[in-house]
């Protein structure tokens, strides 16, 4: 495989830290700029924590940025205001994206997908760059056709201020997609204590635990006669979405099409 | 050990089968009657189920029982109503009593303390004789004085009625027993969907899971920085109980005074 | 769709009792007649266990059933002797077959597939009916692409005489068939108790965690840098294997080829 | 509770750190010096890392540091080689010592007994400042008495050199000081893949799992006739030790004895 050249906007974020090193430590990648909303015309060895990536220069303005540099792919961990341009620009001067910001509209995505296939160009937009959770969700869309009986515990940190979390409601809705609406338990269940049973989700039930030590913990438990299946993802830090980032400049890079969420290039 | 010279009331029932199981395949058990609020005057082995039990006769009155019988305990597994009485009378005859129903009132309790005392009769009263569950409530309780942070996610099968369970509230009495109250969990947070963050109890939450296929299941969770404690209870199916009754009957030979719940004679 | 009419071939084993109750319970299924190796000539009705099942006749010979009886679908859950000669004489009188034993060799599942083809016939032969347990080893098929360190830890009772047990060794071989080889854990590891770090099998590490208690239990973990996944099943009874059954019966009137593995038809 | 005055010894090294947090951050706990093998004379806020730090001044010598400082409790988190002296150091100024470190002999042991009686001061020595870790093993002592079969799974990242796991091997000699010897599994259990049972402890196995994405988790599992129970401890971070730091420092006020291991101050 030939090295991959690439460009990462957002350099600074938490993700975008990660990605640096993604990039820096993998053998067929080679960081050739970083795109940063602050500085412009230095290089980021100048900037804290990266003193030791050499040869890298640092852009404010995207359109600059991909003119004056020889790039494959952007890897684009911005702002939901920021990663629907870029990407556009990015096709339009033949570079592919791998966008990990949410919000885009479906008018952005269609768009997209338009240019894609002009150009003939890869494009993955990715909310969740996680490999383990989107197997895991895609996995109980699968079992979902087998166990109609289904109940979602997440688990956070204390910290976390919504419940339930985003990825649990998204599970249930990958579920939902493919299982017939079914109310669970017994009919004439009783809540002793109001909001044992959890949230109800089209028949389906999700627990959020809250407690000071955990990290990011997810289990979908399938029940049937006599058995029960359980499919578990536990994240513990940050490093762990950058398996996803590396299976989506691979799979861009061979790729010709639009494609949205991590699940649909995972087989 | 000498042999301990066991009646078994209530030998039909689901607990009692089980029962007579135990003290017919432990060696240093001897069942030596059984009282039966349906048969009188026959031998347990006329009875379906227990033809291979040998030699032992059926009573339906009590006092006569405990009179024609050389009995040193008796194991007693019938009913709300009946357990109170057969304790006392058993003690008045000098045969200690290990009780597994539930609801005897103060008055009643505190009078079996008195017949003890006076007799210097051991009696053991226990609702749950499931010894894991016992422990696992036990450890709840120590371990809730260096972690104030408690989550309760019991699972069972979807043919149960209530949530939750009664094992799982009185884990969490235990716990409050001896925790200050606390609330749980980020004090902006919100649940997006109601009951995701399940029932509250003294600030702990407890959620309840049902799945057909699940049997009975609980475990505690206790989080601290950086770390999670987990105990957990499966019990499969209702021999899980003989071990329990098993440690109460040499117990309650060896201790001659009044006890009030299993966990209070493991040590 | 159209009432299935169903031969049992096994009906007084474990596994044939469990069909008869599914069969018997399942209103698009119709039970038409058994093949027992015994007994012949009587009613079901008349054989201890089945007095509740009315109109189904009993028959020894394989080929006097199927000739007297009208039949869609003959479930086999004989022994490896019997199952391949069944499935054989099934398809030959257009009676699509669902075998449970194991045992085929590779000429025998050649000449089904064959037979098959000619007779535009389905039939599904499947050592393990338990969807749970062939959708873990699917899922960790999948999941091993994207995670190459894989640790499996299963878990039964303390009778089972062989460790690993045959499912263990059969998701590793599942795995093994799409995985690179791989030696985990650190290079220089040490094991200070022998066998600490379990089973090898091309890198990967099993575990075999018997206890009293258990029934039958695995979970296939997989790690990666800052996550894991982890993929469990929970048998509890044989009423786990029916749903698998019922979905092969199902799949078997639909499909008109030869399949060999439950996983093959689940998607 | 009045404010407890501390000397910290090793405040660069990685539980150091952390130590400084804790009681700078503790209400009732008042940081008045630290001990460092290398720096002398200076402000802890001129080392970097300690920035915002301000008031304690660093010593390189402990008995100047005891001169000159009024303190109450010492917490040693050096080495082994300057643990002991240390701790008996302290002792002899009036200060109680909380120490981390291992290496003790049997006689320094025993001196520190010894002086902590003459002195009557209390004196903390606790290798693992885990306390879920000193939990899980307490819990495991206890349930061993009802329990006989036991079997330890311990899981690391893949970094980790020996196995089992020193926690692993710490557990299993603990439950073996209260258990009868017990060969475990079926007595003619064979394994297929050598390895498969796990390592040998005095009949209990202990399987040792290592994975990339793990930090240190343990779970020890206790079966008995249809039931089993499981106690497990998840470390995700070194901020799990400082909870037994704090209740250490908090019992060593309180008590006026030697006490080794953390364990004999939970109950």
């Amino acid at each position: 495989m030939e090295t991959v050249k690439i460009i990462i906007a957002g350099p600074r974020g938490r993700m975008g830290r990660e990605a640096v090193n993604l990039v820096t430590n993998t053998e067929q990648f080679e960081l050739v700029a970083v795109l940063d909303h602050k500085y412009d015309g230095i290089m980021l060895s100048d900037i804290e924590g990266f003193h030791s990536v050499s040869n890298v220069p640092v852009y404010t303005e995207i359109e600059k940025c991909l003119q004056e540099t020889d790039a494959d792919v952007l890897i684009d961990l911005t702002t939901p205001e920021a990663g629907p341009y870029h990407a556009k620009t990015a096709l339009n001067h033949g570079v592919r994206p791998v966008v990990g910001t949410t919000g885009f509209t479906k008018e952005q995505l269609l768009e997209l997908d338009e240019i894609c296939k002009e150009k003939e160009l890869g494009c993955i937009i990715a909310p969740n760059f996680a490999i383990g959770a989107v197997l895991m969700m895609k996995f109980s869309q699968m079992a979902a056709k087998y166990f109609q009986d289904i109940e979602i515990i997440e688990m956070h940190h204390d910290k976390k201020l919504d419940a339930p979390s985003g990825t649990a409601v998204k599970t249930a809705e990958m579920i939902a997609a493919v299982r017939e609406t079914k109310i669970q338990g017994h009919p004439n269940e009783k809540e002793t204590i109001q909001g044992a049973r959890g949230a109800d989700f089209d028949g389906m039930h999700i627990h959020s635990v809250r407690l000071p030590g955990l990290i990011a913990h997810q289990q979908v438990m399938f029940g049937s006669d006599g058995q029960t299946i359980t499919i578990r993802h536990d994240s513990y830090n940050r490093a762990s979405f950058m398996s996803g980032v590396k299976v989506a400049v691979e799979t861009v890079m061979k790729q010709n099409t639009f494609v949205y969420g991590l699940e649909n290039i995972l087989d």
